[in-house]
């Protein structure tokens, strides 16, 4: 049983529109601190037959095929506990 | 300096219309392994004037007013190393 988090965020040099939306809503709320603001994926992956190599290998594979662009954004892999 | 991630996902009985599509689309490739799959959001707020106490005071705030839905998601926060 093993729970995978894939967490995902535009590469730094990468514009970001949805958070320069949310930065600019921060902003309107009066949360004027805010310098940047950035907003990325998180996605929870459950693969109850799999120990934890594999279902970090499956999830690489995941994020390779499907889930993730290699041109804009980076991911990382994290087990979650039980 | 401070660097707050807001981690955000769908309650645990609340139907996630993107995880589902992610799961049908994963299983398509072949990955049968996969029993669920939960999208969510993570958003990074650079707050660099600002303590790590009074950063995530505010990042509370901004998620009970603008950032997450009380009704259907859960949040999580956590400072992110420097």
């Amino acid at each position: 049983m093993t729970d995978i988090m894939i967490r995902i965020l535009p590469k730094q040099d990468i514009l970001d529109p949805q958070g320069k939306t949310i930065h600019q809503a921060l902003h309107n709320l009066g949360f004027h601190q805010v310098q940047e603001v950035r907003m990325g994926k998180q996605i929870r992956i459950s693969l109850p037959n799999l120990q934890e190599k594999e279902a970090l290998d499956a999830c690489k594979k995941m994020c390779e095929e499907l889930l993730v662009n290699p041109l804009t954004e980076t991911y990382t892999l994290e087990t979650l506990p039980l």
